[in-house]
């Protein structure tokens, strides 16, 4: 098995829970947040850098290194983690996402999808089968089943669709997924906003026995509330003993809700792209780095973070750097933000421990403070 | 004295030598290639990063700072050095070239220059005084007075006016500068292409007795051989217990020539600013990382080089990254090249003590290869 998990503090008061995921690259002490490495590097930051921060494992997109620089190239470097010089674990999705939001989908079968470029509107056709190979050649440690992941807006009978769809696909993933010893290929569970297919997903694809179940099919534009909701039923339809990863989700708030439900894993591009728009965390919520009401102040970004940036430059620096389109600019809101949400799931894990949720994690506002 | 200069070896065959300047931040072996970090920052890259390639000294640009975040901002952080974390040595440009090559030179008198901002077009005078006080509320280790820079297509009589002014603003630095305790003033010689106006330059600045002497006026469009010839002529006329500083100048061959000149000090914004377009140093010349050739190159950018860059990253992964805009790759090409110069400037330095330029020194051809 190319991975193995363990509870190791289970949280009577609420579902949340402390794990250890061993994986080829290492091991992670779950709930983790893992940063995105879209096209094979996590934004603007260097893999030293993240190691620096205490991540070990990032999520790749499928879709984008398969369009460029393509699946042939990684390979020639032996995969991706020694063509990005990552030395942690890398987790990819399967591209269905990207392909139903991004490139411009031109025909869905149960065959696969028939979708355009979204750099050159080139036409590819995508299958499960060939979304494993891609995976398979990319090398990651843990690779996603390709998935129909509808939009918010679908009605009950799309949804539906989607959710037979994407099971019958993982099947197909499962028999040509050719790396079972060191590619760990997890599910995902689509089902929207309705109960009952959300059941019916987790009990298709809990036939399966993969070795990690993800929720997909959230955070797509439905209101948060909406999103707890349909956590707080889905989490324990799945297995306890396994790998639970909520894909597309990092605000506070949500990771909040997302570990006291019982998730293990996240991911998300929100840390580094609001970063590069300079907002950056603060313990309250959001700050607009670029506001001139920080052009003289020599405070850092966060009074007490002792994260690189914090450390050696004040506001008034870093707001500088933003305002004359200098990349350290967004080199330190980057770094700053993973930090932040690093040291963010820390304080979740210890809330976990001490089952003192209030007092151990600040309430942060989804807003700008 | 704010800084201390000694020459440590005098190459019999020529005028190159080898020196030691101390300045308040640090002693700087000569000759020396100083990075450029034009707004308070050498693009892309952070100071430990410089540090690490082994730089201690490097150039920002008074009239960027004075535009954007403006002088009393980086004084509220107490100077330069603090503001944007940098341990070594600074030295900054007056602003003259900038404002005669960027901003609309709207008026020029001997009382000073109107010009408008590059940025928002709006309407600034500057003279002597203000570039000096300027300077000391940035607070580099190393000022420069304020010159008048002609194109290079500037008659005489404009040449030899633009020398005039040169002196005569020079005077008025001196005499306004008021941080003669930490900050050494440095003069400019300018003259352009006419011997007997670099000789009345430089006689008229040695009367004031200066701590060092930059050689303006030159890179500014003519041929190298031009620029060669007047090099050849000037630096003997400046005294060679001072330091001598060539203003803009960063191509590994006008590097060769200007040390053999006997120049001890460098600075230019090629190697960061063709970095940003994808163009790198190796030993022949110029490679341009984003031709298709090296899409599946796995060998680094330059066989044998241990920066950063080439120990962990293959010139495919470069492309990769400059090829879908991703900003760890500006970096990396940015390193790389910084390192390249150092490296190079190491190699002039072993051929001044061992007299073997040609075996020393690889020829490095202006182009790309």
């Amino acid at each position: 098995m190319p991975i193995s998990f363990k509870i190791t503090y289970d949280n009577p008061q609420n579902r949340a829970r402390l794990g250890l995921l061993q994986a080829p690259h290492g091991e992670v002490e779950t709930p983790a947040f893992m940063p995105v490495g879209t096209a094979g590097t996590v934004k603007t930051i260097t893999p030293e850098e993240l190691t620096e921060i205490g991540f070990n494992m990032i999520l790749c997109n499928a879709y984008h290194l398969f369009l460029r620089p393509g699946a042939e190239i990684v390979a020639r470097h032996h995969g991706l983690h020694n063509f990005m010089n990552w030395p942690g674990n890398i987790i990819t999705d399967s591209g269905g996402f990207q392909i139903f939001s991004l490139g411009g989908m031109s025909e869905i079968s149960d065959r696969g999808v028939t979708f355009t470029s979204h750099i050159d509107g080139s036409l590819h056709f995508m299958t499960p089968e060939r979304a494993t190979r891609l995976q398979n050649m990319l090398g990651a440690d843990i690779i996603m089943a390709l998935d129909q992941c509808p939009p918010y807006a679908a009605s009950y009978a799309e949804v539906q669709e989607a959710v037979e769809r994407t099971t019958h696909w993982a099947k197909r993933c499962l028999s040509s997924h050719i790396r079972n010893k060191d590619q760990a290929l997890f599910g995902i569970v689509q089902g929207g906003i309705f109960r009952d297919l959300r059941e019916y997903s987790v009990s298709e694809l809990l036939e399966l026995d993969l070795p990690g179940y993800a929720i997909g099919g959230l955070s797509v534009g439905e209101p948060k509330e909406q999103m707890y909701e349909v956590l707080e039923y889905t989490t324990p339809m799945l297995p306890p003993e396994k790998p639970r990863y909520l894909m597309g989700v990092g605000s506070p708030d949500a990771l909040y809700e997302g570990v006291k439900a019982g998730i293990d894993l996240f991911d998300c591009v929100l840390p580094t792209r609001i970063a590069r728009n300079g907002r950056v965390f603060v313990d309250e919520g959001y700050l607009n780095i670029r506001n001139s009401v920080h052009a003289g102040d020599t405070n850092p970004l966060q009074q007490g973070c002792l994260c690189y940036t914090c450390r050696h430059y004040s506001r008034s620096y870093v707001r500088h750097l933003l305002n004359t389109n200098e990349i350290l600019g967004v080199r330190l809101t980057t770094y700053h933000n993973l930090y932040f949400l690093k040291q963010y799931m820390q304080k979740l894990k210890e809330a976990i421990k001490n089952h003192d949720w209030e007092n151990t994690v600040p309430f942060w506002k989804n807003e700008i403070v």
